[in-house]
C-alpha cells in the first residue's frame, strides 16, 4: 500500500481553507452541525437550475459554451479586444499560467493565496521583486483585502486574480485584459457559493487565451456548470442583492468579533481578517464549538473568518459568548 | 465583436463526434428527437446518486477524493506501485501529458483519436515512428477497435488511452502502469454514459502522477463527479450488466447495418466502424432522418455509429428502411 499512501500525500493540497473533514475527525460532531468559516465562499449559493439529462450525459456542446461566454462577457464588462476561457475552477488556470512563457522571475507580494507561488515554482520560476518577468496580484488580496491599482500592473506578465472581486466590481481591473501580458482570473465558486461545481475564467488577449486553451483540452467545463454559470451570470439582480446581504452580514460579524476583542485587519465581504492575541488558541476554542476558522503559517495573530449564513450567525455568537465566560 | 469571433474559433474543438447542435441547425427538428450516434458514449448512463448541498457548495474535501481513488484502484485492479490522479475528463490529462518531458519525437499510429496529436503538437513535439521518445496507443483504438499488446509498449513514454477499454477489461494493459514512463488513461464519461460530468483518470508511477497533479491544481474534480464516480466504480454488477447489454445491442446494430450493405471494419461495443461506398452520403441521408453519425476527414468510406439506446433502435431501423426504399 506504499503507493496508495504516496498518492494521498501527492493529492493533499497546500495549507488552505477547507479541510473541514479533518476538523470533524479531531473534534467530533457531524459535518452538518459544524459551521465552516475556513473559506471565503458565499454561504447562500446561487440556486441550482433544473438540469437536463443531456447536461450530464452528452459532451458539452458549443452552443452551451458560447452561452456561458456571452454571459461572462456581459457580466464582467469584458473589453472587446479580450477573449474569455472557461475552466473547471480558477485553480486549473492558476496551475497552467506559469507554462505560458519560459521560466523567469516572478513577484508575488506576500502574504497571499499560496497556489500561485506553488504553480510558478513547479514550472521552475524563481521569486523576486526586482524587474520581475511576471507578477501576481490577488485583487482584492486574500487574506488582507488589499486592492491593487492599474499602476501596479507593470511586469511583462501580470496575473490579476479577481476571485474575490465580485463583491466590489467597481474595483475590477478587467479593463486591462485586452492588453498583452495581462490575465484576469474570475472564480465562480466563491461569490456564487458553488465551489464544488468547479468553474472559473481567464480573461486575456485572444492569443493568450488560445495558449491556455491548448493546455486545457476540449470540453473543460461540465454540462451542469455551463448551464448554472450562464444563468447566474445573467442574473444581475441576484448579484446586487447578494452584495448588499454580504455587506450587512460582514458588518454583523465584525461587531461580534470586535466585542470579543478582535481587531479588523482587512478582508472583503466574503471573508474578514482579524488580529487576535493567539490565533491558534482562538481556532481551537471555536473548534470545540464546532466552528472551523482559518489560521496562517506565517502569522500567530491572523484569524480569518468566512461569513456565516444568516441562519447560522447565532451559532458563532453562542460560541463567542461561551469562550468569554470560560476565559 | 472581433474578439468574440476569434474566441469561438479558439474554443471550437477539432473534428470530433458531438456537434449535434450544428446538425440540428442544418437539418431541423429539435435536439430531443435527434438520435445522436456520433459519439461512443453509452446511451444508458449510470443512474445519478442523490447529491448533497455540500457536493455543490463546498470545495471537494480530501475524504471524497480518497473514496473515489480507492474505488478506482479496486475497479481497475491498479497495481500497488501505481498511483491514480482524477481529473475533469481524460481530455484534461491528454492536454497536459506532453508537458511532462522535453519535446521530442512522438509516434501516434493513425488513424486514431486526434486530441493526442494536437496536444503533443501544441507542446512542440514532432511526429515519427523511428525510435520515438513517446508513443500513444489508444486501446482499443478509436475508430478501428484495434487492440495493442504489451510488446507495443516500448518507447520511453507510452500513453495507453483505455477510454474505451471498460467494455473489454480483460484486454487492459493497466498492469504496466507501475513501470516508469507508462501512463494509462481511463474515461468515466463513455462507459458510464456521463460525458457531461467530466471525469477521467491517469494511472502511472507516483512520480509521474505528482507531476501531472502539479499541472492540474487542487480540487480538479467537482463534488458531484466525486460522488458519482465513487458509487459507479464500486458497482461491479452494473458494469457487468452494461457490458452484456452493449454486446447484445452492438450485434443488433451490426445486423441492421449489414442488411443495408455496410461492412463491419471494427470498433468496440461502444461504437461500430463500418465501410460504406460513400460515407458522406450515408451521413447526409441519415441526418435527413435526424440521426447523426460520424465520418472522418481521412476516409471517404468509414462511417462510425455509436450504439442507440435500446428504445431508439427503431428510429435507426426506420431510417435505414426508408433510405433503401428511396435508393
Amino acid at each position: 500500500m506504499q503507493a496508495g499512501r504516496e498518492l494521498v500525500s501527492v493529492m493533499l493540497p497546500r495549507d488552505h481553507g477547507g479541510g473541514i473533514d479533518a476538523a470533524v475527525a479531531r473534534w467530533g460532531g457531524t459535518r452538518d452541525n459544524w459551521l465552516d468559516l475556513s473559506t471565503g465562499i458565499n454561504p447562500v449559493p446561487y440556486p441550482l437550475p433544473e438540469f437536463t439529462a443531456a447536461d450530464w450525459n452528452d459532451l458539452p456542446d458549443q452552443a452551451a459554451q458560447d452561452a456561458l461566454i456571452r454571459a461572462a462577457r456581459d457580466f464582467w464588462q469584458v473589453p472587446e479586444g479580450a477573449a474569455i476561457l472557461a475552466a473547471p475552477g480558477a485553480s486549473a488556470l492558476i496551475a497552467r499560467i506559469p507554462a505560458l512563457m519560459p521560466a523567469g522571475i516572478v513577484d508575488i507580494p506576500a502574504p497571499t493565496y499560496n497556489e500561485h507561488a506553488a504553480a510558478f515554482a513547479a514550472q521552475g520560476w524563481a521569486f523576486g521583486n526586482s524587474a520581475p518577468d511576471a507578477r501576481v496580484l490577488v485583487h482584492p488580496n486574500n487574506p488582507t483585502g488589499k486592492r491593487w491599482q492599474a499602476e501596479d500592473v507593470d511586469a511583462p506578465l501580470v496575473v490579476i486574480d479577481e476571485s474575490f472581486c465580485d463583491v466590489c466590481p467597481d474595483d475590477s481591473l478587467v479593463h486591462l485584459a485586452d492588453q498583452p501580458g495581462r490575465i484576469v482570473l474570475k472564480s465562480f465558486g466563491k461569490f456564487w457559493g458553488l465551489a464544488g461545481m468547479r468553474l472559473g475564467f481567464a480573461i486575456a488577449t485572444p492569443d493568450t487565451i488560445a495558449k491556455l486553451n491548448a493546455l486545457s483540452g476540449p470540453w473543460a467545463v461540465s454540462g451542469p456548470a455551463l448551464r448554472t454559470g450562464a444563468a447566474a451570470l445573467q442574473d444581475h439582480s441576484w448579484a446586487a442583492d447578494t452584495r448588499a446581504r454580504l455587506s450587512k452580514d460582514s458588518d454583523r460579524l465584525d461587531a461580534l468579533m470586535a466585542a470579543k476583542g478582535a481587531r479588523v485587519v482587512g478582508g472583503t465581504t466574503l471573508f474578514r481578517l482579524y488580529d487576535v492575541p493567539d490565533a491558534a488558541k482562538w481556532q481551537e476554542q471555536l473548534a470545540e464549538h464546532h466552528i472551523w476558522t482559518r489560521v496562517f503559517p506565517y502569522s500567530e495573530t491572523f484569524l480569518r473568518l468566512g461569513l456565516p449564513a444568516p441562519d447560522r450567525l447565532g451559532q458563532l455568537e453562542n460560541a463567542l459568548t461561551t469562550m468569554e465566560a470560560g476565559a
